[in-house]
């Protein structure tokens, strides 16, 4: 039995990042930068007025006030998208709409609300305005050469906008993991099936599946593996041509638990199957045919705790992303807790922020067949092995699920 | 000029939530559950085996230590998924692995570390055990009719598990708005097309889109109209087979902002246009023939902020969800920030926890076309209209972006 942190360092030593591929601007939302994006012009590519009104040279506005206003002729009327035909002289303006262009020899705009149009080719400017006002000056948002968003950035809407102004139509983004779930157990039938006596529903195949869409994999279903070698072995054959496989029952000590024994008849380097951890004890990982295989134990609530603390991190690391972004925070805790020595604890917890700090508390039983505190869950509590029992009011940390 | 939390209340009233669709179990990940959810079986369906060992009555294990074994006669051997054929009287024991149905006349489980194998049919029992331990009862995770999710919650990795645990195949799940985006402007070029002297990108199309993916819409992109009312009208009409429309620029004092009058020619009730923030004080909101329309304003963060603070609660309330997942946190500023009294801001931060709290920086230039600030950004400080002055080491409210 090894320790979650000596697990989680060798699950992440078997795992490689994967390739990219070129992916169109509309659909590159959560997907993982593969390169360093570095601006190829600036942004703006040129200086333009901030606001609707009156491109000036500061000179010109100097001695202007509400009761003395000056009055400038106007020149020209210019929209967003065009270009001045004019070059501004003394005592001239440009009427000027806000990302226009900045006509030839203005300095800066002054804003329509503080002028007065007089008559067809005139204008009254009320205040004095400093040289530069209400200008966007070319590469003030970005820099041509600049570095503008680095390899591994899992990409939002902000940097899809960046992208757009770039004019960048295809990004390479790191290619998504195609992840195989097998479920085992002669006991387990699938969703839209009849049930029989004795039999359950086999809920970790869709669990697993969301957890897999969730973040960012591709999920392939095997189905279901009957209790015997020769289907297991033909269905993990099947999810060789993915890049993880992910199994659920089948690890625990039982005479019927045949996953260890046909991975390793199958090559399989087996490199721990037992985690020092609470729910999740039971959990096989290997590298079969140079592919990462996670045996998870079968227990609903088991299978969803290994998955998020062993095998998002692998993920992650296949994509290439640089940060998890389901941070940890500490919480205060609402009851107290007791636990056995030597297991590290994940419970199933509602965590709130309310005015000054977040709060947590568990969701219910945690017996790990307990799907429901799982489903009312928002978070796990993580209580490390060293203890024992945890007083109510102590700051915990805690892991939110989504 | 109207508050933000008057002009949200308007928004909100305006909104009506859409309808529902009966979806398949694979693809309700981020949807959100139009019905309550009661269990129509138990979960477990039957009593069983929390481990693998060996079923027996508590009362034959009473004497039982690790120096004097009980001994008792092993009738069979029960894999999960079957039932037992014997009842089990005095001194016998059934063989059981985990999950299995209890055996009729056990009533706990002897685990299998606690026992040792003697012969081909007798075990020993190397301590006592309490009548029910290791038995998980029928219905001890969900009753019968017991409500489990109810209408409104946001379905993640827990609930699809919970569903496919009671055989649900097909789940009844709000419909996803479709929201027809607009940008308008003679200046604007669409990504992959060549950029003439004075023409941006329409990076709001790109920006738009990703954040109505995101908060669980359905994009339609209209395109690009130029700053002609019949080629805007034109557009908009395409825009009306959605559940929303949103258009960028166009919105502020300029002679070339058409949006406005063209809306307001097409029998649009706009219920108001300018609000007090910034980012995003041009803002118009109507219905046209029934359908809310949003003009936003082009700079894009101003776009991108408004869509944040007022779309994504309209998109919310069309779907029916009953909590927005993006919640607000008090973070400690690490710099002093000034602003004008008056107006409610939005400034592009970086929100980090640090060991006891989360700490919060602006991401640089605050400018409304300063998007590399916002790309930077996971999270918005939220400063109220009345102060001017915020200073270092003050708590102020965060919302997270993602």
């Amino acid at each position: 039995m090894i320790k979650v942190d000596e697990a989680l360092k060798i699950i992440l030593k078997s795992i490689k990042p994967l390739g990219s591929e070129a992916v169109k601007l509309t659909s590159i939302l959560g997907r993982v930068l593969a390169d360093d994006i570095y601006a190829d012009s600036c942004i703006p590519a040129f200086d333009n007025s901030a606001m609707d009104g009156y491109a000036v040279r500061a000179i010109d506005t100097q001695d202007s006030s509400q009761d003395k206003p000056r009055i400038l002729d106007v020149i020209e009327d210019l929209k967003a998208g065009y270009l001045a035909k004019n070059t501004i002289r003394h005592n001239q303006a440009i009427r000027i709409m806000t990302g226009a262009v900045m006509p030839l020899g203005a300095d800066s705009v002054v804003v329509v609300e503080e002028t007065q149009k007089l008559g067809k080719n005139k204008v009254e400017i009320f205040a004095p305005i400093k040289q530069g006002e209400n200008v966007r000056l070319k590469g003030e948002d970005i820099e041509k050469g600049e570095l503008i968003i680095a390899k591994g950035t899992l990409l939002s809407a902000g940097h899809i906008g960046v992208l757009a102004s770039l004019g960048r139509q295809y990004i390479k983004v790191t290619r998504k993991p195609k992840i195989a779930i097998l479920a085992t157990g002669d006991e387990l039938v699938d969703v839209g099936k009849k049930l029989k006596p004795g039999k359950i529903r086999s809920s970790n195949t869709h669990t697993l599946y969301a957890q897999i869409l969730k973040s960012g994999g591709i999920p392939k279903n095997l189905g279901i593996a009957k209790d015997r070698c020769s289907e297991l072995e033909a269905k993990i054959k099947k999810g060789l041509d993915c890049d993880v496989i992910i199994s659920s029952g089948g690890v625990s000590v039982g005479d019927y638990d045949f996953v260890k024994h046909v991975l390793g008849k199958m090559g399989t380097r087996i490199k721990f199957w037992k985690v020092a951890m609470r729910p999740g004890k039971p959990l096989v990982f290997g590298m079969i045919k140079g592919i990462p295989v996670f045996g998870l134990p079968g227990n609903p609530v088991s299978s969803m705790v290994s998955f998020e603390i062993f095998v998002i991190p692998a993920i992650l690391k296949m994509l290439g992303q640089g940060m998890d972004n389901k941070k940890e925070v500490k919480a205060i805790l609402e009851e107290g807790v007791e636990k056995k020595k030597g297991l590290r604890y994940f419970l199933r917890a509602s965590t709130i922020w309310k005015p000054d700090s977040y709060y947590t508390r568990t969701t219910g039983p945690q017996g790990s067949g307990i799907l429901k505190s799982m489903a009312l869950a928002n978070s796990l509590i993580i209580l490390p092995e060293e203890e024992e029992k945890v007083e109510k009011g102590v700051r915990v940390t805690v892991r939110f699920l989504d």
